[in-house]
């Protein structure tokens, strides 16, 4: 952490800023430039808060140097993490091809929806049980019902099955019951919930929230992992900009950026991001070539009478094209499907 | 609602969309343009998924014509609502002073900084005693003794309290002893809280989300008023932009625009939105000359050695002539201090 | 400039660093903490591109320390900057009441638009003779003839003309003929105008680009100031964020913040920032309140027939109401009208 | 275009807007809903200023259904264009490979990097003589000598070349030496620039501007193509969003989604937009991936001492396994290297 002292700060508020710096336990290295004094704190600053010293009248600005995160960061935990989500790898040279409805409305529909993307190389299922909706008016999800449905085309097809959880009530239900547990980009700072899913060892994909920084969101990680979880996959599906024609902007830089800073497995869901079918296929093929641990696409069967979000799945015959597409693709990227 | 076809777009084709429209309840009016056809959508469309006409490969986009709230609605309530808070009134030509620490710390420090702000004319006193924190290793609140503190410091001091509620275990509690609860801006679309805060009839203090929109936010006040509680006060607390010498963009327009969408009071919180004290002093007074019902702010003691965001805390005689100027300017817009 | 170096990098790559910086006619200062080496850069870095140094393998981050901007920095010239406008005072303790429509549209138009803005209190007018507009096919503006209209309605009212400059092939009539020159948003980062502006002493308007941080902003004020103009006023007219309601956000915590980095006055534009008219009375009274110089605002006769923005003009007895309640405001901020 | 009108308009009011629509050459037909009315405008809306109705205080809101460009537009071109750039082909099945330094330095080094790409498959070369700087006093490019290198180096390799145009003054010498006519992102909505550009047949390479949406963007290209030159490729090269950890966010939904408005080229700039040169290959991997018709990559045989942008510089060697790459790619997505 770097302090900016403003030009023609005397010498009793330099000692005084740094009596305030060696009181939170660091050390001080003060330099003095032309016009222009800072003071280098050196130790573990992770659980100060920076924000104090620009209390005092004498300080420009704090700079932070080093990163607040710790158990998600690579630099100290070089080689990729590979997680197991009931048997199917995420992660290192895997590719996850998490496909299935936006929600849940049938036995006969997530069954059926379930065999064609298998069949075309899907090996995790999702499907919405508890739907997060911006109007109370809007279809909220079958809920526990849809859970036990999922579970019965698990039954059927083998895959592994991945749900969001809405609410701390439904979380031993969960741990329970689902292979891998979503938590929404609207939750992701909802740290009462982040705090308690270190109490299950199940893993748990966390997307992004719309507007949160990178930084944000691996301390989202973070909290799980302090909190006691190691398994935690990151999943980007686009973020808020001015541009209003898609439904959110698909931040691909993502992928690199998140593998140099932390060990997680990150994957992409470009069925959210564009809000639109068509876009889903170039983006899908986008993120596989950039380096992604796996997709997110949502299949349906009957995109006209979907429940929720029909406009943006794909139909299984174009599911099966575009995973044939990414079979070529990921070789280049050392990826095996 | 209005579904434009694409150029192009055949009577058969035409014909089936408006029986996919019906099928929903509505009636149509298929409007025939140059080169452009357009159905007009008739009816309550609040709990239609528009985007599910999207799929058909004829339509090129379908726009929303009705808005999707209805009990925050000016519309259909053209009086302003005053919620009545402990006695203190919010909305009409009141206005709400609130003043406190950003987390309480100590008795003796809410009990100091109270008893000042009333002083000065505060009307309300904040604290956070549950700590909303971007990292896992920072202060998270002294919890249910932080409670403990502000229920004494309004036995002091006759002020109702304000604080924010992170955890629905922690409502009833709440319910009993707080007098306005606080949604943070991280759980503006927790909906699973949303929805249980309508088991209260507890005025509730709804931060607007970083990347919320305006419809957004009120959707989320419909969604408490949808589940039986109609005491709803908004809260803008800046808004993420690219910007970031400031903390965040603080929107004064969303004073005139949520007066002029819903009924409800909107109060200003200048100390998050900006992050620096010194900006607070100016938005205070610009908030008011806006039209605001209320303001927000952060007054510590000692800032230097605050707990949390002493940056952006004011002292107590900065406050104290902070509030003498707007009493000045609140008349001019038709309130009284 | 503080170099931060990635993790166990060893002495022989900070060394290669340090000589990169030397070579650059600074000098070095390295601090060696725990896990982590920072090599402090000291001296003018105006000129040095920072980024040069990120090439290095061993380059964790560049931060920089020392503002980029001399000549309107407020650290070097501690006063307010007031500039003359053709005998109108802008910035100090002075308010600049700029009013009229927002194209010149014909001779009459303009002089009973300019004169009932005079009669309420503005003293400067502003007419868009050249537009700008995002379509081809939109009026385009009445150009030369336009400009001779709004000197004709100078003679008649004494106020001194405020008009957009589009081409550098009009600066030498601009620079005989109008008071004040507007640079709009999207020109405010045409490098090649702004060098160009150095060559006369007329004073500039420089909008706020939409997406132009201060920094940015006050760059480009630089940027004039240092090609020999030193007559620079700032023009917040709000930014492009991620809300549509709005046609843009108006941010005033421009207003304090600009204080801060500058001596240059800054004025609002609450007619484009919002997009409607009805936003901005409250609008100006906030900017007027919050620290504001000036207020450039749309006056029209008739907005329903207006050839461009009608939808954001007032009319002028509602001009004329605001200026009232301003004054009302105005002296409780130190300004006068 | 449709006005909906507020709940509650009386049968004269609407009457009144009907005939403000029909003085503007339009039809109307006028819905009326539950509660609702709306008025469709039927006729060519392009050149009306919807706003202007906005300005009646029985509107609610004017809706565009019509798209407001028509020589881009692919609803009436239905082919992609291909554009000749001096022999080599932009859009359809072709890659356009353009490479080179950011800033044109000396003779050795362009000729230098221009070989070493071409051998590596580029097939375009770039290079900045006129650079567009955040600051006056940052290097500014070698102005026209820089342009005489860069003929040079296209001699000696037989590479076209494409560069920025600055200023209106150069457009002459551009048109005669240059190829590809680069318009930065600053100046994309400099219109006095854009009409000028139709006195050309030159092709233009028009960046999207920082904050353009895709219609503003595509606008910008209908100037061009209304001023005379048809010959316009569109280059994606990043956003700003409130992420600042890489310079700006690229936009890859821009491929499909340009794509899908216009029958132009898009190529992308994966350089300047994540602003590190780590980012670059997994970023241009995903723009082919995604369907881009070309990538624009800044190349640098020593990034350590480029006068400009190092950071975000390939080595050759690392720009030819790029190549090697996107050979691979290319063929999955129907595009020949």
């Amino acid at each position: 952490m770097i302090i900016v002292l403003r030009p023609g700060t005397g010498e009793k508020e330099v000692k005084h800023v740094e009596q305030l710096v060696l009181a939170k336990g660091l050390k001080t290295h003060t330099v003095i430039g032309e016009g222009m004094t800072i003071i280098g704190c050196i130790g573990d600053t992770t659980s100060v808060d920076s924000r104090l010293f620009e209390v005092e009248p004498c300080v420009e600005k704090v700079m932070h140097v080093q990163e607040p995160y710790k158990l998600v960061n690579r630099a100290f935990h070089p080689e990729d993490s590979v997680i197991d989500v009931s048997g199917v790898k995420v992660g290192g040279n895997h590719l996850a091809l998490i496909a299935g409805p936006c929600s849940v409305e049938s036995e006969e529909q997530v069954i059926e929806i379930a065999r064609a993307a298998k069949k075309s190389g899907a090996n995790l299922l999702r499907g919405g049980a508890f739907k997060p909706r911006t109007s109370p008016y809007a279809f909220q999800g079958m809920g526990e019902r849809g859970l036990e449905i999922l579970c019965t085309a698990r039954k059927e097809t083998g895959l592994p099955i991945v749900t969001e959880l809405m609410s701390l009530e439904h979380l031993e239900l969960f741990d329970e019951k689902v292979d891998l547990i979503q938590i929404g980009a609207r939750n992701m700072q909802n740290f009462d919930m982040l705090k308690h899913l270190g109490q299950t060892k199940r893993p748990i994909l966390l997307k992004r929230g719309l507007n949160a920084t990178y930084e944000e969101w691996i301390m989202a990680a973070e909290y799980i992992m302090a909190a006691g979880n190691e398994n935690v996959i990151l999943c980007e599906r686009g973020i808020r900009t001015f541009e209003s024609y898609t439904r959110n902007t698909l931040d691909l830089q993502a992928i690199p950026v998140i593998k140099s800073m932390t060990h997680l497995p990150i994957i992409i869901d470009p069925s959210h991001a564009g809000g639109k079918w068509w876009l889903v296929e170039p983006m899908a093929k986008a993120a596989v070539a950039a380096g992604a641990d796996g997709l997110m696409i949502e299949v349906h069967n009957d995109p006209a009478n979907a429940l929720c979000d029909g406009a943006q799945s794909l139909k299984p015959e174009k599911y099966d094209a575009l995973i044939q597409a990414i079979t070529k693709i990921a070789p280049v990227v050392g990826k095996q499907v």
